[in-house]
């Protein structure tokens, strides 16, 4: 029998998982739950789209939900209500209040002993990974984390909200210089200026002032103050036929050093190069809808993140298979 | 109170141990278990050397045995042996023979109620890690591993057995052509000789016939005659000066598709750049053992590989730690 999921929440990440579903043989989605008028939802697939209003009428034909919510205001509220009924996983990312989230969420699923796997994603979570790995493995040592090149959302929505622009897309590009020093084990102390560079296109409304738009732009605190930054104006039609995609992606990299007085150095890279954000995610989230289900099978329950999760649950192999073709 | 580590085996691997040890606040070194006669053997930090036929002597004073023998002969035997006592962790690395190891290791460990964690280090070990996350990641793709640049220790022996020759160093070098192939998401069919070239650096005799050496290193079969290799005759004193180093890495890339229809691409990329290949892996062991003595403590046993040990129980750090620093 194949694992039941349901997504809750259809934007660009239930979007997502529906087609990650369809990739792995022994997962099927089951239906999408919706805040809206399920009648106004039309999915890729043709899947079922439900209230979210009536999902506890489903509870016994879903085997692990994914919530889709954003993490500002929704899966706050949704994972802990939800793992009280479900096994769930969620993509949180607000790394300053996820001991919160996972304090909040691990109360509703310990009683209702089921599991709810939150933080999943690429950062958090296959980024998170890296950290964990290369920092138990070399303890005498450094860890950098890079992103991009890629487009950043929040960046990109914080340039929207300046007056007299129509449109905008902010990539986030890691320097090079900066890359290299790491991976010559230099171990540097890198600045915010040195690590990334962030460069934007700008549709501005006809007549607009772009001197001052440029610095309103570059000047702004906490998202451009502190980096290089470039400016470009656009057109809406170079806008949207050459900034269409969600590219990210990024680096982790560790340096470290053995030896009886350190003598030999090593470096750990992980990284990734992703031509959609979301539907990375959402494969990440499928393959942690997987693991969460076989370990509730057996037996386990509470909160967990990546950390928790042995990477055997992941995979539709058997521990058999994995050996004998991964190891 | 500390875990309480002990080698059994003190070669390469066994002093990397021995330093791996005491870069982690959480281990101690309990001693060095031999088949030589322990006066001697002279360790690097002056720790207690026993004879290995008295282990059992120390049985209530070590945690987890780490043990630092060959693939070939010495593991197949030992790590059975002693999982029957203690917890113990190997490195065995013959892929072919995992499962049947596995199994004999996995009877030990069940009847003695301890953890037995085997083919820890980098590959198998941190590569096997990559390619199950990436695989359970991005179904629909294609895995890669090359290795390299670094000494074959295999390959190095099998020149040294040519008549005339009276040293050797092989290096297994990654094609760049076939490395950008793969990360150009292009998925390539590359036979064994597109893939990796072998580069040997050959200390011959006074008056060897170098041609003949040189001929019958690159046509030996399964060793070379499937690569690109090339031959350098170097002086003794050249090979002890250039190439004393044991220096390893190679890369676990895997490229995939998401989407409804396989539009997007992703690569996922892993990386090794290593001074020194068995300090390395040693430092894997390390981290190994402090999580096979945690799942013990918790009530766990039997045969383990990487594939089963969450990550969390290899870092020094708490769960709430983690979720806070490195999620």
């Amino acid at each position: 029998m194949k694992i039941r999921i349901a997504i809750a929440g259809y934007g660009n990440l239930g979007r997502g998982v529906e087609c990650a579903v369809k990739q792995n043989s022994d997962t099927e989605l089951y239906g999408v739950f919706t805040r809206r008028n399920p009648a106004d939802v039309k999915t890729l697939t043709g899947v079922d789209v439900y209230s979210i209003d009536d999902i506890l009428n489903h509870k016994d034909k879903i085997d692990v939900l994914i919530i889709c919510g954003g993490s500002a205001t929704d899966l706050p509220v949704q994972t802990p209500e939800y793992a009280k009924y479900f096994n769930v996983i969620d993509s949180f990312d607000t790394h300053a209040k996820i001991p919160e989230h996972f304090a909040n969420v691990d109360l509703s699923a310990k009683a209702s002993g089921k599991i709810a796997l939150i933080s999943a994603g690429w950062d958090p979570g296959m980024f998170s990974l890296n950290r964990v790995y290369a920092e138990a493995v070399l303890p005498a040592g450094k860890s950098y984390t890079f992103w991009g090149k890629g487009v950043s959302q929040g960046h990109s929505d914080a340039i929207r909200r300046i007056d007299g622009v129509l449109d905008a897309r902010q990539y986030t590009i890691p320097c090079d210089d900066a890359l290299d020093a790491v991976r010559g084990g230099k171990n540097p102390e890198l600045t915010t200026r040195q690590k990334h560079t962030r460069e934007c296109f700008v549709v501005a409304a006809d007549g607009a002032d772009k001197a001052r738009i440029e610095r309103e732009i570059v000047t702004m605190p906490n998202y451009f103050a502190d980096y290089d930054t470039t400016v470009h104006f656009i057109s809406m039609e170079e806008l949207k036929r050459d900034h269409a995609g969600i590219p990210h992606g990024g680096f982790v990299i560790r340096s470290g050093a053995t030896g009886l007085n350190g003598e030999n150095n090593h470096i750990i890279e992980f990284s990734l190069k992703l031509d959609s954000n979301p539907e990375f995610t959402s494969s990440v989230l499928v393959a942690y809808a997987r693991a969460a289900y076989r370990m509730n099978a057996e037996g386990m329950s509470g909160c967990k993140t990546v950390f928790d999760v042995a990477p055997a649950y992941l995979s539709p192999k058997s521990g058999q298979e994995l050996r004998k073709e991964l190891l």
